[in-house]
C-alpha cells in the first residue's frame, strides 16, 4: 500500500494497520472488520499459533471512545481484550483491566497486555471457523475480483 | 480477473479458479495452495458452512495424473476429496470412491461427491485453525503489499 492509499484510509483504519503489522511480529494474524455475531463488528480480530483469539479496537480520539458504548459486549469474544490509540490518546480514560497498543499507521506496540479470560470450547471452535470463513471469502475476492 | 492474468495461470491454476468459484455456490470457501502438514500441499482446501473439510487436486491432463503418487496422503486431511479436471479428461482413470469435480477456468461442476471420510475432531480443529492462519496471512498480503 502506498502513501496514497494510506491517505484514503480513515483514522481508526490507520491505527488497524499498523495494529495488524505489528501483530504478525508475535506470531499473530489478523483481519479487520469482523463480525463475531450478527449485530457486532470489531475492529480487528487475531488468531495466534495456538488458536489464541484477540480483540482489538481502534480509536482515534477521545470522540471516538467515549461515544462508544458498545465495547464491553466485545469481551466474551476473545481470550484478551485491547485498545488500540494513537500516542496522543489520553490513556488514563480507557479500564486498567483492558489491553493497551500505542499504534500509528506503519506499526504499534503492546504497552499493556490486560487480563486472560479463556474462551469456552465450543465458542472458540466457531469463532476460529467463522474467522476461516471471512478471511478466506475476502482474500477470494482480491484473487479473483471480479466475483 | 481479467483475460490477461488467466493467460498467465498454469492449466492447474486455471482449473483451481473455476473450482473456487464453483464451491462459493455451495457455501464453501476456499484457498489455494495450502500446506495441511509439512511436505505435504494441496491444490484447493475448502471450508464449509459447519466446519466441513474437502480437498481437491487439480488435474489438467493424463500425465499430470499419472505422475501422482501423493495423492492418496491426502485422504486422511478431509471429510471428503475430490479430482477436478477438464471435460477432455479421461475420467476412467480416476478411482471410483473419490470425488470429480469437471472445471474450466470460470466454473465447474460436482459430478460425484464420494464418500464421506469424517476427519477426527483434534485434527480438524488444528487444520480449521491453519486454515483460518493461511488464508489471513495471504490476505494481509493484499491488503498491505508492502509487507
Amino acid at each position: 500500500m502506498d502513501d496514497t492509499l494510506v491517505s484514503q484510509l480513515q483514522p481508526g483504519q490507520l491505527l488497524a494497520r499498523g495494529v495488524c503489522r505489528h501483530l504478525g511480529s508475535h506470531n499473530f494474524v489478523a483481519v479487520e472488520e469482523f463480525v463475531p455475531e450478527r449485530g457486532k463488528r470489531v475492529d480487528v480480530m487475531a488468531l495466534g499459533p495456538k488458536g489464541e483469539i484477540w480483540v482489538i479496537e481502534c480509536k482515534s480520539s477521545r470522540v471516538d471512545f467515549t461515544s462508544d458504548q458498545k465495547w464491553d459486549g466485545y469481551l466474551e469474544w476473545c481470550d484478551r481484550y485491547f485498545w488500540a490509540v494513537d500516542v496522543d490518546f489520553p490513556t488514563e480514560l480507557l479500564p486498567d483491566d483492558t489491553g493497551l497498543i500505542i499504534a500509528d499507521a506503519y506499526n504499534a506496540e503492546i504497552i499493556r497486555l490486560g487480563p486472560e479470560e479463556k474462551l469456552a470450547p465450543a465458542r472458540r471452535k466457531a469463532l476460529t471457523l467463522r474467522f476461516a470463513r471471512h478471511a478466506a471469502r475476502r482474500l477470494h475476492g482480491y484473487r479473483d475480483p471480479r466475483l
